[in-house]
């Protein structure tokens, strides 16, 4: 599956990590959401991005009803580990459940 | 400094808030660290990025030391306005203190 320890990565007291999706075509940054190990470990092995839902309390595969999968790329974790990037393709017509392409949209 | 209510920000326990740093020129992401709503004002009033130092518990100018200032592009909130994306002109080697250009370097 993948030689880096997952167990280094320092996930907070509710046991998630901060995870960043980005398109590896156009660069975007697609949405922030958080990870637990399980759904990093799910991600891994099927391929595919799957998140922790925090107002669901369970593993979440992002596209599982809409369609808009999001192939997985790579994982990259940053310099103190507490904090990870991933690289997809992101199938359908974006990431947002609003139906826009990229959930950042609120210009401040 | 800008018309967006920074109130409507959903801040977390501590005041704060997920904050993705990308770079505007090459759209790599650059780094993840966490702003308050002081932070984000002092950004928006000083045109470069200013986080929130969890481990100094202060306000942080990225790059004061360093020198690798992050001049501010544009701030943009995602669907649920719990996350920010920061798009900056990177000054000097890059972001890390590391002397990577950007934190996300550890592959998993």
């Amino acid at each position: 599956m993948t030689d880096f320890d997952l167990n280094k990565l320092k996930f907070n007291d509710q046991g998630l990590i901060v995870a960043i999706t980005q398109d590896t075509k156009t660069k975007a940054v697609l949405m922030q959401a958080w990870m637990n190990k399980e759904s990093i470990i799910e991600t891994l092995n099927s391929g595919f991005a799957t998140y922790f839902s925090r107002s669901r309390n369970s593993l979440w595969k992002k596209g599982e009803t809409s369609g808009n999968l999001q192939k997985l790329v790579s994982i990259t974790a940053d310099c103190d580990l507490d904090s990870i990037l991933l690289e997809v393709e992101q199938s359908g017509k974006g990431a947002c459940h609003t139906g826009k392409y990229s959930c950042f949209f609120n210009q401040i």
